[in-house]
């Protein structure tokens, strides 16, 4: 027997798979001991108990379990009937949906991880928003596509920078993803900036990935536009998934809806290239899908009573609270559930970034948000806006102090 | 406005994600529309509704679902009270298992595609079965990972050619995968010939993928032996779901276990590694986790009199009927749910190898067997043995008469 010693090396497409909030992290968080703990970080509008979801969720769930007839494999790309109903509910006037445009996958995360690789190849690029969701990042990374940022601008209640876009599409661009409603922006675009944007995949002709995840999660008189609605003439693939709306992030069912705007053979390849990567983990879970038909006929109006209205009125205590906390600046959030709070490091005379105002915040205060480095944004930090009211009050009195001692 | 047209080009990743079993088939199946449809050829245990899952697992699922306590997100690598509970019902006296070296993934198939990709980088190469399971070379040609594939041999019961294996194994091998108990074959390994297969791992120092998704689905005398049981000191990454032996393969949850038997660091790397491949969908579903410490603890003797047991009864009706056909040959499955049988194609007139078979059989007597070319095997077809009694008598007499009609 050779006497050659083990080394098991792991792969290089998995070493390059980042995951920017741990290295953020580093070592994990120290809480302060004496305070109880106020994570305002974790992008799960379930964490607190305080949102439900509906209980025809619940029930249809629970009538699937017990059919004994959402057990067995169904198609990798999504049961016929569940994807009929979410071509029902996500079809638009001038968009109509069917069964074929639908492909269920394994929450947002697969959708946008099948969208992005179904367009573009190894050593070819994306244009990603900066500030943005981490996964995109991590998900290019791994699969080798170079991601190029896109600035949003945060005087401008984060619109894109429409020239900045146009000037990084090049030979090797394959896609322009759009997120709206947005994490971590909490914002939301009007129909004429996301016509402008469009136009711009337009011009170039690329496609667009719209993560359109939040839906309806929009504070009035805001209103969620769906990228396909806007008549400009681009291919789409709009990803979205019930983690948000429906209060079940867990779940882990997602879908992309192909919004085919331009019509002829434009998407042929591309919906054969879904289909395939579909079969690599073969498709989402069953009892959930089998539930969907009743879950899409749950009413918007329910969507708004308990879920929109609830974080918009969360929004506005942190937005208020805020307004009277020298140091930090926060705009009031159009939608999903989360605002962008800008640290005025000049003010503070031992806090230099978002990183230090972060890690000193939890843990003098036991209060964690999220540095904005973590979405490409420094001297930000992401609050989440969805956690029960006495928490909110707590935090920002937290905040408070925490500002005043560490003030010039 | 530019003229340019519109062409969206899919990427090379995806299209290359191959499925031979959609290539095979070609445009689909002609059935006879005179006779009723008796598909042998979907792996799913659930088809016909003769097998059904333990009411512990729906009843826990269900009160998961009721409780709203398994609806946010858990760790990417999965809930811990749920890798525990697989932890313990996996841990061998030799290689005792924490919750720590269980990452629970999106079914079987998600544990094969981390486990590979955390192995193996693009332009390297893994060792497969042949036949063996399609899905393994789907995911590493999509993944640019190249397949080289060690011959059963079917006079042995499929064990595996140690010489042929041998040979293969260059200086870009990354990993062996070894599935036991099998799909296509039906066939199950003794604890000699794996620990010869394992040495040659161990000579090489290759890391293994131990496909064992059948897991007890084994009829005795034969029994289940896992890999990590054998005493040979390699790094063995076992992989498993719910699926069969649970009778519940729609509800995508599996799992790795990773059982380092040589200690030390050795897989610390591949560890990580996992771990980040696991961010890149966000893990399975939760409600499934919620009621895996409950499912781990249903019996194996229910295990046994309602799947292996029935299984067993309906491969032997299979093999009885096969014996006294002329033309087709198959050996008596020792486990999972599959039996390859031979055709004898010297014996027929006008069928001159398994796609032709197959493409016979399901136009003339609507029996549907999937050729053993998908599996990489030609002129042997796969037959699935879970199906119910009364359809299996009517397959065997229709496939009688069918061989019958077509002798020399
Ligand atoms: C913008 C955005 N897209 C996608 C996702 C992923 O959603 P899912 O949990 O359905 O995978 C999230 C989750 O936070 C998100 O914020
Ligand atoms: C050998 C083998 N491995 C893995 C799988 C995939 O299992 P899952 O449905 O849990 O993804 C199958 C399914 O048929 C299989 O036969």
């Amino acid at each position: 027997m050779s006497v050659k010693s083990w080394s098991v090396k792991a792969s290089s497409c998995a070493m390059r798979t980042s995951n920017i909030i741990r290295m953020i992290m580093g070592s994990g968080l120290q809480w302060n001991p004496e305070k109880s703990r106020i994570p305002l970080s974790i992008g799960d509008p379930t964490v607190f108990g305080n949102l439900k979801t509906h209980q025809e969720v619940v029930d249809a769930t629970v009538d699937a379990v017990k059919s004994f007839k959402s057990n067995g494999y169904t198609d990798s790309s999504g049961s016929p009937t569940a994807r009929e109903a979410i071509a029902e509910r996500f079809s638009l006037p001038e968009v109509p949906l069917t069964a074929a445009d639908i492909v269920i996958t394994s929450g947002c995360s697969q959708a946008l991880d099948i969208a992005t690789n179904a367009l573009c190849s190894e050593g070819e690029n994306i244009l990603l928003p900066r500030p943005g969701f981490p996964l995109y990042a991590t998900q290019c990374d791994h699969a080798g596509i170079a991601s190029k940022f896109y600035n949003l601008i945060p005087e401008k209640n984060w619109e894109v920078d429409l020239k900045h876009m146009d000037s990084l599409v090049d030979s090797k661009t394959r896609a322009i993803l759009i997120n709206n409603p947005s994490n971590p922006c909490g914002s939301v675009y009007s129909a004429e900036h996301l016509r402008d944007v469009l136009r711009i995949a337009e011009k170039h002709r690329l496609p667009v990935i719209a993560d359109e995840t939040y839906l309806d999660m929009v504070f009035p008189p805001k209103k969620f536009v769906p990228c396909a609605s806007l008549g400009v003439k681009v291919p789409i693939l709009s990803v979205a998934s019930l983690a948000k709306l429906w209060l079940v992030p867990g779940w882990r069912v997602g879908w992309i809806c192909i919004q085919d705007l331009v019509g002829g053979s434009c998407l042929d390849e591309v919906r054969d290239a879904i289909t395939r990567l579909t079969t690599i983990i073969v498709g989402a879970n069953t009892i959930v899908q089998g539930a969907i038909p009743r879950i899409m006929k749950i009413p918007a109006k329910w969507h708004y009573d308990e879920v929109t209205k609830v974080v918009e009125k969360h929004s506005r205590m942190f937005f208020d609270a805020f307004k009277k906390i020298d140091g930090i600046r926060m705009e009031m959030p159009e939608g999903a559930m989360y605002g962008m709070m800008e640290i005025e490091v000049d003010k503070f005379k031992d806090i230099e970034n978002d990183l230090q105002f972060s890690q000193m915040l939890v843990k003098e205060e036991s209060v964690h948000v999220l540095p904005g480095s973590a979405f490409l944004m420094p001297n930000f930090c992401r609050i989440v806006t969805s956690v029960p009211e006495d928490r909110i009050v707590e935090a920002c009195e937290r905040i408070a102090a925490f500002c005043k001692r560490h003030m010039k």
